[in-house]
Formats: C-alpha cells, sequence, structure tokens
C-alpha cells in the first residue's frame, strides 16, 4: 500500500516533489519546532492518481485522509464535526513550484449549522462565528461547486441595503444567521439538494476541488509561462484553523526577510490587527507597515523576528512568510523562499555570498536565468502601470517597455523622433523601406505578421520593444487613426506597448530605464567560470554586434546576411538583380552589391576582433525582396526600364504556394550559384582586408542554409571554395576560413553523418526544425495552438523551448551521426531556443560547443549554461 | 592490384554489374562458341573509379587497358596502329542496365594517315577505306573533342555541291582524301593541335568519352525516368571492327527472337545489305525484313536463325541481337534480352512458362511492374504520334491519352460530350465546381497547379488523363482560346494530351484503348500466389471502388472525405458551416451534411462488401473551400445572408502564409470536435446499415490525419469514440470500429511509439512526410527541382520514388517504434509512392501489412508487391 497523507511531522524539506513546497516547509518547520497550526499533506502522487483515475479519488486515499484526521484531533484535542467543540480546518494548495493564487483556497472546514453554535459557544463570540460559517458556505459554494461568487455577494449587500449599512462590520450575529439561511437556500436551488453538514463530505468536496484547481485554464496559463510541467498536481495541506480575526490582541501578515525589489536586508512586510488573510487581500483596510507590530504587540514582534532569522539561516535563502496571531500567540503558516526582481535576485545573491551563506555555485543555480531580460530592456513604473488601460492585447514580440506618441509613416516617424519625441510607429506591416523609422522609434506596434515578421525580427534585432499581430486594430494609416479597444487613437496620442507581454496601453506610461550594476557583473563572472558552453550572438549589424559585446558575447553565431539588402539603395540593386534574365545580366547586379555586402562583412569583424563570426548566405526566398502593391511595382518598372507587365510576370513566377518550403536557402545558390558566388568574394575580401589592417586573427565562417542533403552541401562547398581560392590567390592571402550548414531540415538530421562529411561545423537552426518536425509553420499556428495549450496536447510553445522529445531527438541524432564521422566538428544552435534556459540545458547536455542568441539574450545564456554545468556535476 | 579490364574469354553472363550488360553478354556468347569479333571490357568500376579520381583515368587502368590490346592482337592476329595492317577496334558504351542511344559509339578507330593507306591496301578497297577513315575523324572529333557535327556535314555538302553531287557514295576515293584533309584542317582549328595519329592516344580519348557520357544530360533524365542509379557507371567495350558495308556479301542487322509489339513467337528483324549500323540507324536506306536474308545469304540466315534459337534457349528469354556479315561471314555484336510492349512482355512471359522454358516466379520477377500501366489506359497510335505536333510540354499529372475538342468551361465541356463530343477541359485551374465538366472529358488541360492540384487529384481518381500547370499557355478563358508553341487554339479546336509523358500534341491524333486479355489476368493470379503484401486502392467514391475492385483491390486504404464536400449543393453547406459564428450554429449546418457524408459512405460499404475501407477525416484547411473570385463572395454572401464584408473578413481571417502547415487535418477536429462528431455520426450509421440492410462484415477504419502527437490523437480519439459509442447505442449495434492516424509528419515518426498507444493502425502519408522530411512543397519544389536534376544532387523525384534514405529512415523508425508498443499495429501506406515498384518492395522489406494506390496502379502494385516477396526469398 502507498503512503499518500502525511502528517507536518512526518516530512521534510527535502520532501518537496511529493508534499508540494508548502508542505515541504510546514514539515520542516514543525521539526524545527516553531509554533505551527498542525495538520497533514495529501501528496502529489495522490493528485496523479487523481486524474489517472478519471477525477475519482481512490478509497484507499480518502481512509489514509481519515486516518490523518483522527490524528490531528488527538494533537488538536478537538473532535472534526463536533458540535460543542469543532476542529476546523483549511484546506489549500500547495505545488512543487509556487503558483501564487492560481489554485484554491477555502477555510473554517468543518462547520455547519450545530458547529456553528458550538463554536459561538466557545469562542464567546456569536458575530464572530457566524461570520465564518457564512464565509465559509461562500467560498464551500464558489471554489468546490463552483456557483458564482456574486450570486452569494447579491444576497449580503442586499441585507446591508434593506439594513441601511455600508460596511459588512456593521452586520450583527442575527444579521448573519439571516444571511447564512439565504445562502443555503441558494445553495439548494442551485445544486437541488442542502448544504452539506457532514465534516468528512466537506473535507472530502474540498480536497478534490483543490485536485481539480491544477488543471483551471489560468494555472494551465501560469504553467505555460512559468515552464512547469502538467504532470507535476499539487499536493493539498489540510491544517488547523487559527484566526487573526478574534480581536486587538489578534492579526494576520506578510513578511519577507530582505526587500523582494530591491535586496536590500532587512524584514520587510505589513500586517493587518483583526483580520484573517482574505481581508488583507481584499484591500479594504490598508495594512500597517511590519514594523508597527513592534509597538502593538511587541512579544510577537520579537518572536516573529527571531523565527524569521532562523528560517532565513536555516533555508540559506530569503524567505516570504505568512503569520497569524490569535489572541496574542503567533502561529506561522507558511514560508517558503520569496519571489523578487531580477535586480533583487542578483542583490540578494552576492550578499548571501559575502555573508558566507551560499557558494557562489549555489548562487547561480538559483537565480532565475530568464529574469535577468527585466535588467536589459525598460519596464514600466509599477505604480504607473497600475493606472493605465489596457487597449488590447498581441504578440509579444520583442522584449521591453516603451510609450510615445503614435505615428503612421516611417517618415513622420522620423522627423518627430528628431525633434526629440518619443515616438511609437503603428503600421499594417512593417516593410524593408520602414527601415529608419523603426530605427527612430521607442516601439513598434503591427496590425499584422507573427512573431517572425520583418517587424519582429527586425525589432529583436534592435532590441527595440514590439508588440505584432494585433487583428482587433481597425487601422486608417492615411487618415492617420486607428481603432482599438474602443479608443480612437490619432496621430501624435500617446500610447504605451509591453513587448514583453503583448499588452497595449492607452497614455503615456512613466518606464525605468535598464540598468545592471556591479552585482550583475559579479554574477556574469562567475557564470562565465562554471560554465562550458561558449555563448555566441545573433548580430547583423556592427551595432548588434557592439552591443551583444558589450553583454559578454564570445562571437556571432548567426548573421543574417540578407537583412544588408534592404538598406538604402541596395533593395534597388537586389531586385535589378532578380529581375535580370541572363546569368550576366544577374552577375553585372550583383557586383553592385559587392562593395556594400564587404563593407558589411569589414564593419562586423572590427568590432568582432578576431572572434568567430559565422555568415550566412542568401536565405529567404526572392519574392520577399520584391513589392506587393501596384504602385511600387509600376514604379519599380519606370526604374529598371522594363514594362509593368515584365515586372508582374516575373512577380507572379516567384509566387509560391507555402514559401517556408520553397525556394530558398541553398536552393537558392543550386539555381544562381552567381548569388553565392557574390557573397563568398565580399566574406573573404573584407576578411583579407581586416586582417591585413587591423591585424585581427580574422577566420570568417561561411554557412549554408536549408541544406538536406549531402550532394547539396558539396555542390554549394564548391562554389564557394572556388571564389574564395581565387580571391586569396588574387589577394596573396593565405586566410583560413570554413564552410559549415545550418542543420534545419529534418533530413539533414537523419543523414547528418554523410552530410558531415562536407561541413566544418553545424549550426542547428531550430526555428525551421520545429516548423518541420511538427509539420506547422510558426506564422499559421497561431490559429490552433490556443486551443492546444487548453486541451493540454502541448504544455508550452514549442518555438519558445526546444521540443525535446521530438526535435530535440533529431537534434540528438544528428549531433551523434555527425560526430561519428567527424569527431571534432563544432556544434552550435542558432535559432531562437539558443536563448532558452531550458534549451540550453539540453544544448549543454548533448555536447555543443556553443549557442548563439540575441544580443540581450547572452547574459541569459550564461547564466543558464552556467547552471546547466553545475547541475551536470 | 584491381582488375579493371577482362578479355571476352575472361568474363561470362554473371558478371553484369561489373562489365554491363553489353559486355557480359559479348563474354557468354565467346564462352558458348558463337562468332563474335573479339575484344575487352573495361569495366563499370574503373567508371566509377574515373569520377572518384576528378575525372580522370588512372596509370593502372590505362597499362591494363593497353595490355588487353596487346592481347587482341594476338588473337587477331593483326597491330593497333600498325601502318600496313592495322588493328581497327569499336569503342562502345555497355551500362549494367540497358540505356539504348544514350551514351556514344566511335567506331574504325586505329585509322590514322598512314594506317589508312595500309589499310586500303588490304582491303583493296581504297574507296572504303577512305570512307573510314572520313567517319571516324567526324565521329571522334564529335564524341571526343564534342566539335559540332554539323561543321563537318557542311564540308561534305559543300563538296558535293562543288562536285555536282546528289548521293554520299558519289563520292570517289579521291573526294575523300580532299574531304579528310578539309576535317583535319577543321579538327586543328577547332583544338588548336593536329588530329590525333597515335591509336593509344586515341582509345584513351574514346574511353575518357565513353565514361564522360555516363553523366550527359539526356543520359541523367534517361536514368531518372527509369530508376537506374547514377553511381552505377558504364563499362567500356573495345571490339575489333568488322564490316557490314565491303560489298554484296556484307550487311548489318537487328533481330528480336520474337515479336516485341505483340510477344508473337517468330524471328522478326531486318538488315540492310552492303551497310555499317550508322546507315540503317541515319534511314536513308529502307532496310528489308530479315526473312528476305534467306534469299541474299541462304547459309549466313541459317546459321543465324540457329544462333538466335540457341541463344533465346540459353537465356530463357526473348532476344534482341546485333550482327554484321563481312563478306559472306556472320558476327554477332551483341545479344540483349529484348525490350518489348507491356503486352508483349505479358505474353512472352505466359507463352514461355508454358513452353517449359522458365518457372511462374521467374516470369513474375521479369515483367517490369511499372509498364502495366500501359494496359490500364489509352494510349496514342504509335504511328499517328509520329505525325503530331508538339506544342508544349507540362506536368504529367495523370496517365493515359485523350484527344478531343477545346472547351474553356466544365458547362460548355458538359454539353459538348452531351452531343457525343470527345471534350478537352482546358482551365487556368479547376475549382470544385468543374467537377461534372472534369467527368464529361477526356482530358483535362491546366495552367496553373502541380502534381497536387485539385485537377490532377481529381483527375488521377477518375483515372481521366490531365496535364497540369502548364505555365507557358496564355489563356483568355472568357474570349475562348489560348495560345501555346506558337500556335492560337479556339475553343471547338482539337488537340491532344499525353498524361503519361505530359506532352500536349496538336490536332486529334488517334488513340488505342487499354485493353487486358486473358495473360493478363494469368499474371495477376502467379502475382497473388507469390505476394504477402495485401493491395488496397485509394478511392473516394463507389465509382472509383468498384474500378479498384475490378482491378483486383482487396480494401481502401485511403477515402478522402472532402472530396465528398465539393459535390452538389455540400458545398454551399460547408461554407455554412464555415461562415458560422458559434459552435451551435457549426452544428446546425454540419447536421444538414450528414444524410450526404453518409449515403456516401453507404454507398462505398456496399461496392467493398465488407472489405476494409479506411476514410480520413476532413483534412484540407478550411479556405480551401471558400471562394476567392470577388463575384463569388458577393454570391455567397447573398445566399448566407450577411454581408460582403462578414464574409471577407471570414476569408480573410481563414488565410495562411504557408497552408500545407496551416490548420488542417487533426488540428481541425481539435479546434472543431464538431467536425469529427458528424463523420464520426455520418460513418457508423452508414456501417451500420450496410451491416444490416446487406449483412456484409463492415469494420469502418477511421483514420486522423496529421497527427504529430500521442494527446492530440488522444483527444481527438475520444471523440470519436464518444459519439460512435452513442451511435452503436442509439441503434442497439455492437458493430467493431477501428481508430488509427496517418503518420505524416516527421515527429509523429520520432514518438510513434508512444502515438500507438492510441491507435489501432498507423497509415503512411509519404507525400507530406516527403515535404515535411525535405523541407520543400511539392506545388514549388518545380521551381528547383531541375537544377537538382541537372547538377545529379537528387537521381529521381522523391514525390514519386520515395527517398529511402531520408524519409525511408523515418518510416522504418515509426514501424519498429510502433511495433515495439503494439506488436500487432497493423501498417499500410497511402501515399502516392504506394504504387511506386521500388516503395512497395521498401514497403515488403520493413514488414508493412498493405500498400494503397490508385485504382489503377492496383495491378502495378500487385506485380511489384509480388516481386519484393520473391527477392526476399
Amino acid at each position: 500500500m502507498s503512503k499518500w497523507v502525511y502528517l507536518f511531522k512526518e516530512g521534510d524539506a527535502s520532501m518537496k516533489n511529493l508534499l508540494g513546497g508548502k508542505g515541504a516547509n510546514l514539515a520542516e518547520m514543525t521539526n524545527l519546532g516553531l509554533p505551527i497550526p498542525q495538520g497533514f499533506t495529501v501528496t502529489t502522487e495522490a493528485c496523479t492518481d487523481y486524474y489517472n483515475s478519471g477525477k475519482k479519488i481512490t478509497e484507499e486515499i480518502q481512509v489514509q485522509i481519515f486516518d490523518a484526521i483522527a490524528e490531528l484531533e488527538k494533537i488538536q484535542d478537538k473532535k472534526f464535526g463536533d458540535n460543542a467543540d469543532p476542529l476546523l480546518v483549511s484546506v489549500r494548495s500547495g505545488a512543487r513550484a509556487s503558483m501564487p493564487g492560481m489554485m484554491d483556497t477555502i477555510l473554517n472546514l468543518g462547520l455547519n449549522d450545530e458547529a456553528v453554535e458550538g463554536f459561538a459557544n466557545k469562542t464567546g463570540n456569536p458575530r464572530f462565528a457566524y461570520d465564518s460559517y457564512r464565509r465559509f458556505i461562500q467560498m464551500y459554494s464558489d471554489v468546490v461547486m463552483e456557483i458564482s461568487k456574486t450570486k452569494f455577494d447579491e444576497i449580503l449587500e442586499g441585507v446591508k441595503e434593506a439594513k441601511g449599512y455600508t460596511l459588512d462590520t456593521d452586520l450583527t450575529a442575527e444579521d448573519l444567521k439571516e444571511i447564512i439561511v439565504k445562502f443555503k437556500e441558494l445553495y439548494k436551488k442551485e445544486e437541488g439538494k442542502d448544504f452539506p453538514q457532514d465534516a468528512k463530505e466537506q473535507l472530502m468536496g474540498a480536497v478534490t476541488a483543490v485536485f481539480r484547481s491544477w488543471d483551471n485554464p489560468r494555472a494551465i496559463v501560469y504553467r505555460r509561462m512559468n515552464d512547469i510541467p502538467g504532470d507535476w498536481g499539487t499536493a493539498v495541506n489540510v491544517q488547523a484553523m487559527v484566526f487573526g480575526n478574534m480581536g486587538e490582541t489578534s492579526g494576520t501578515g506578510v513578511a519577507f526577510t530582505r526587500n523582494p525589489s530591491t535586496g536590500e536586508n532587512g524584514i520587510y512586510g505589513e500586517y493587518l490587527i483583526n483580520a484573517q488573510g482574505e481581508d488583507v487581500v481584499a484591500g479594504i483596510r490598508t495594512p500597517q507597515p511590519i514594523t508597527k507590530l513592534e509597538e502593538d504587540l511587541p512579544e510577537c514582534y520579537k518572536e516573529f523576528m527571531d523565527i524569521a532569522h532562523r528560517l532565513e539561516d536555516h533555508y540559506a535563502d530569503m524567505q516570504d512568510m505568512e503569520f497569524t496571531i490569535q489572541e496574542g500567540k503567533l502561529y506561522i503558516l507558511q514560508t517558503r523562499s520569496g519571489k523578487r526582481t531580477a535586480q533583487a535576485a542578483i542583490n540578494i545573491a552576492c550578499d548571501l555570498v559575502d555573508e558566507g551563506k551560499i557558494t557562489e555555485e549555489t548562487a547561480i543555480a538559483r537565480l532565475e536565468a530568464k529574469s535577468l531580460d527585466q535588467l536589459l530592456h525598460p519596464t514600466f513604473d509599477t505604480a504607473a502601470l497600475k493606472a493605465g488601460k489596457v487597449l488590447g492585447s498581441a504578440l509579444p514580440a520583442s522584449p521591453g517597455a516603451a510609450a510615445g506618441k503614435v505615428y503612421f509613416t516611417a517618415d513622420t516617424a522620423k522627423a518627430a523622433a528628431e525633434k526629440g519625441e518619443r515616438v511609437i510607429l503603428v503600421r499594417l506591416e512593417t516593410s524593408p523601406e520602414d527601415i529608419e523609422g523603426m530605427h527612430a522609434s521607442q516601439g513598434i506596434l503591427t496590425v499584422r505578421g507573427g512573431m517572425t515578421s520583418h517587424a519582429a525580427v527586425v525589432a529583436r534585432g534592435m532590441g527595440t520593444c514590439c508588440v505584432s499581430g494585433c487583428g482587433e486594430i481597425k487601422i486608417d494609416e492615411e487618415a492617420g487613426y486607428f481603432e482599438l479597444g474602443g479608443e480612437t487613437i490619432k496621430e501624435g496620442d500617446y500610447i504605451s506597448l509591453d513587448g514583453s507581454t503583448g499588452n497595449i496601453y492607452l497614455g503615456d506610461i512613466k518606464t525605468v530605464e535598464a540598468s545592471v550594476d556591479g552585482n550583475f557583473g559579479r554574477v556574469m563572472e562567475w557564470a562565465d567560470k562554471f560554465r562550458t558552453l561558449s555563448i555566441r550572438t545573433n548580430a547583423d549589424s556592427p551595432a548588434d554586434a557592439k552591443n551583444a559585446i558589450a553583454l559578454g558575447a564570445e562571437g556571432i553565431g548567426l548573421c543574417r546576411t540578407e537583412h544588408m539588402f534592404f538598406e538604402g539603395d541596395r533593395i534597388k540593386k537586389i531586385r535589378k538583380m532578380i529581375l535580370s534574365k541572363t546569368v550576366e545580366a544577374r552577375e553585372a547586379a550583383l557586383n553592385e552589391l559587392i562593395p556594400f555586402q564587404k563593407g558589411d562583412f569589414k564593419g562586423l569583424f572590427e568590432v568582432m576582433e578576431g572572434k568567430a563570426v559565422t555568415i550566412r548566405f542568401l536565405d529567404p526566398p526572392l519574392h520577399e525582396f520584391i513589392p506587393t502593391h501596384e504602385a511600387d511595382i509600376v514604379e519599380l518598372a519606370e526604374e529598371m526600364n522594363l514594362s509593368v507587365e515584365e515586372v508582374k510576370a516575373t512577380c507572379d513566377s516567384l509566387h509560391e504556394f507555402n514559401p517556408m518550403m520553397g525556394h530558398r536557402g541553398c536552393r537558392l545558390a543550386v539555381t544562381y550559384p552567381e548569388i553565392a558566388k557574390m557573397q563568398t568574394r565580399a566574406v573573404m575580401e573584407a576578411a583579407i582586408e581586416v586582417k591585413s589592417e587591423k591585424g585581427f586573427d580574422v577566420i570568417p565562417e561561411i554557412m549554408i542554409p536549408l541544406v538536406g542533403e549531402k550532394k547539396e552541401l558539396q555542390f554549394v562547398r564548391a562554389v564557394v571554395v572556388e571564389t574564395a581560392e581565387a580571391v586569396k590567390a588574387e589577394k596573396g592571402s593565405d586566410i583560413e576560413y570554413h564552410i559549415g550548414t545550418m542543420i534545419e531540415i529534418p533530413r539533414a538530421c537523419l543523414l547528418a553523418n554523410e552530410i558531415a562529411e562536407e561541413a566544418d561545423f553545424f549550426s542547428f537552426g531550430t526555428n525551421d526544425l520545429t516548423q518541420m518536425t511538427f509539420g506547422f509553420s510558426r506564422d499559421d499556428a497561431g490559429k490552433f495552438l490556443d486551443s492546444y495549450y487548453k486541451e493540454k496536447i502541448y504544455e508550452s510553445d514549442p518555438f519558445a523551448r526546444l521540443d525535446q522529445a521530438g526535435v530535440g531527438q533529431l537534434v540528438k541524432m544528428a549531433v551523434e551521426k555527425g560526430r561519428s564521422t567527424k569527431s571534432n566538428l563544432k556544434l552550435g544552435i542558432c535559432g531562437e531556443h539558443g536563448g532558452d534556459p531550458s534549451t540550453i540545458e539540453f544544448c549543454h547536455n548533448i555536447g555543443l560547443n556553443y549557442v548563439s542568441c540575441s544580443p540581450f539574450r547572452v547574459p541569459i545564456a550564461k547564466l543558464a549554461a552556467a547552471q546547466a554545468a553545475l547541475v551536470q556535476k
């Protein structure tokens, strides 16, 4: 027989997976001899069993719960369901990872029509007793039976109105009795049966409700946001009630051992005299700072401070504690490692190391890598944000917070920025011509386009806040306004964007600039000491590269050359190339591009000072460079001295049914080797010149995208080598260069042993690999992914967190097969997963050499890499 | 040291892989003591070595060739390069598989300025000698040096004109000498050096040219069409020359031991007196039937007939032989198993079995499965076809030949067909509304759309000839004409289509109806005896199913339910469903579809009489059901009583960037479970009714498409089971049913062990699996696949022949993982590869239970399955 239920005294802090965080800590504190209202924990395994048994709690588990109640009765010296002096309990969720407010709680369980009388008698406080009972009925009906809470509130308000009261506290014991009768009538009407009078029936209903709440929609969303697996389940803690609302020597509060916003060492918290937890949450009365407790109840304060320090020392971490004082006696209801801002986390970690309480390893292991994002992008001022009105929400395409005046064209945005205005560029969708306007903006909002749209990709590279794909917007760019959330926003009006959540706010919300202080650098140094993975960045321009180096990047893992084609006059030249009808004409047009490409590469090589630079050759299908609007086509035809029909015919011939699976990547280099030749020449000339001019040891890495077959890479490699050797001979240089490939097609993984014969390195392009492996495109998946989350088919977005079971299997296969051919094959990842901590751990474990991510994710990647190395140790 | 060169007397027929077909047979005939001009074979491995050594013949191989020449000198008692009595040789290609006319041949090699004099002396025929030399110079320059043949022809014609000759035979020895001088001058001008006088240099040049010709463009195309691997290489046969042009007792000819068109037993061939092989090919003189030889040279005829019978008995197969008679002496130059029509192949196989010469197993093993296609579709009359003018060529979307009058709309096509006209429907692209017009047509031609376009898929299902995606056509459907190949074709003009080659012809070319006689049935019986794979068909209608059963199908492996939605009024109902705004409205619209779907399924179940029927639930994205033209949208809005804006908004919201990777397959069932419920109800009610009305043991197989994750299938399975059990309960039925999935997403293969937990069967959808594994869409790959063939990156179309190295690896993985979970998991394939013989062999080898293919491919599949079983034995 399995053990499904543990008394607090049977557990300890190490049993978090089984007892949940709250249960394990209650057990630990019991062992430490702290004043804990006693109780027991129904395990997370019981929750899993509940789901596996078709949402039923088995007889065996029920028996163990009732046995534990019997034990608790002995400890408390009260009887559960007793009419004279009933044992009342709280029933609370408690998962392995803290999920505050996501799941359900029931207080005062054990009361019924008769027990409430005994309870009134025993406490000598009938009003208190009846208030406890009506609260219980309401909470139980809401949580267990899912009867809308507002129906009860209506009854309560009705009575208050009839009596001419304004406050709940005006209600007398008799009023509350009347309300209880009405509550029970409502219950019977809704459920077709009486409110349960049997305490054990109440208890099993409450436990079931907590298990069920593990799968409520907000818990599912929270888990997805926080990478918590859906099969963990929650434990249930049943604990004897204590009451903070029994008079002026009672109270309840919450406190942190250090400041959770700044990390400052010193108790930080608040409390309310004569109140229950829910009153604090309800916000009707304003809580007092915890230091005030010293005046009100000095003994309790002293005892609490002792316990707080003891708990922080015991756990060697900042603690977040809940306590209740019942008639002058202090009880600790919960302790846990406190949630904190990234800034506080770093400061606390450094302080604890300095205080000798933890090692550097522990400090690194405890930090949440993802949260560093907060430190690197502006955020909204918390208070200012509360006052903001949310107009709508769309895709969080590039993180950070931004506020500014709305402009609808790149030109007006640029002009306004030059006048010193903060600008938000709002567009139906952005296109290459908008680059300068995007650069001048604080934030970018688009109506169309997904996480890989032009706006999203460019904004992430720039580190500019971007919210994309807000289909609810009705926009009239020409008239200069848009409608959203019932408001009409005109040019020059202020809006604010949160690129980390996707929220769009009305008005000018104050932002707080990112700042990294000395402790951040210290943490990064520790991370560098422990990690074995190298961290590179995805950067397409010297500015991006400079940013990334400042944040600690050790090389460029992905430079997307196509972005270089959009700037200024270049787009015209690339269009000329596309419209060429012969190889010769195409070569001539490409030759005009060489000086630009070469200049771009020189800029990169100079900034990188000899660090690795991986340059990916042209990847997108050519139609991405061609205009779609009639007017632009006419203009292009004039410029190119072609008929509109000819230009249209070319555009038509480039049309693709599924561009993601079309004529792109190395397929372009196979059909138009002259493009690869041009790019090779630009790379090699730039490298040779920077090497001789600056003395940096430049070894360019040329990366061929979308390879699925060895002979494909063999062909393109031959083209590259021929040109590279020719350039070397022309310049009399003996420069080294490497040629590798992106592994982003399932077939490339399956045949990696063959492909490795032609490759000096592999870089996993997990964006495309995920698309092909799942068979859905990132831009289209939005239509059904929400249903998939709702039905618990997927727990997380496979484009944000690598699907290790499926895509990861292919990556691992490619690593093993590739290294079986070339044991020293250099391996990296350059998909957006390269900045995701769980993916980085996976990359470490399968033996990659580096990960590459956007500049602002470099610190996150470093920390995650260090954590992965520590876990492995 | 490897052996790279074999004298004919050193080889035998079993060494075909090493010596090529021609070389092995020359060796075999030498061993049989037949009159063969002696020589030697440079092996196919030497060819492979040539390519691996950067297109160079190594010293070692050259030494062995010269050694063999020395041996040949001894046998022939002549010296190679001798001036008095030179040994002349022919140099011919000879691959493992016959590739007639694809590679190069050089005759009379060994002549030079001095040797030609000796040769003239020795033969006593100076004109013959000089003619041989000028032919050699021309052939060598063309084949080895790639100097255009026409430049030589111009010289020849110039001399003839100057002399006032009309025939080549008018040229005298002196004329030919003059021509030789001019030929050599041309050679020097083109090559910058003299025509090679050294016989060994000539020989090495010729051998190199034959190796090189293995990779000429027409050979690459031929190999792709005939599934011949590019790494086989060709052997080179160097053989002493014999001359059929030495007078009236000389000649040359070709003969088959049985009629290659009909299979009739009896010698069939033709010959020319006083001629060389190239004269026969050139077609200037009309050859005589072989029987005429009995009159001309009775001794030779008798000897040849003896040899012919001996060779057929020896190889136990119909032989195709080349012979030359030099001054009354017969030489056999080549024998091989003769190419034959499918009809002849079947008749010959049956005759040989009846004659006791081969077993049924051998008969089956020898037949070419693919060729059976010829027997099942109309073909063009060969003679009529020669006279036809090719207007253009596009995708061979559905096989067969068709001729008829052009119509541009489904309605006019249907009306014309009702008047008894043969009709070719020509459309920009077809849409669901065109179904009836397509059905009424002999053939379908479209301007847009690939092998998976609406036109292609529907035509294949109907067995109607279709050529699709002819982008060169300029069409004006309203004005009623199109332009192609310089011709304007108006409504009512005749054109002819070859759906097996993609050719489009001007005019009304006579077609020959398909006919299968008794021998075909006999061969199918043998195939049934040997095969272990079951053969099903892809059929969406009772008519298709009936066809397939007549051709021997044992079940339906894929019924695509979406095709049922396009007919008649149904498309309106499905559009109503799509435009519904609530689940209830959607359910109401779907309920209207149930009677139709149920009727469709009843029809299928009745025709199939209890055989397996696999029904795939709705697969395409919903936008495929929505009109795209403004006018149609307006009409739809009126019908649906909605504003045009609302309809457009829905259409817009359904737009997808990459429809292939969009909201389709089981993703529809997850977001709209009501669709799956409707389809389940229709299937179950139909099955129960047919079972009770007709007594057939119907066990429907419901197939969920595009699954990539176990939980996805789990969810949809639960929806299906719930409805199915409800229907069973309503009807009081205990009918069995199976639920399985299509495996068509790479991730499904990677996680097949998990998915198998929820599946009763797997059916591999290798069309989509190929697209996702390669990362290119079938509709878009046309833009670059030709370059890939040209550069030898791919040898065959992965959508026609399964890519065993990549996609096959995934299929095999899924088979193993699936069976590891459920050892009795039923496995099949229903992609178009299911009708491809090489894929069928693969399916047999990895242990699938069945393959499913279009009705007209069922006999091919049966034969291929039998062959696979025999190979395995």
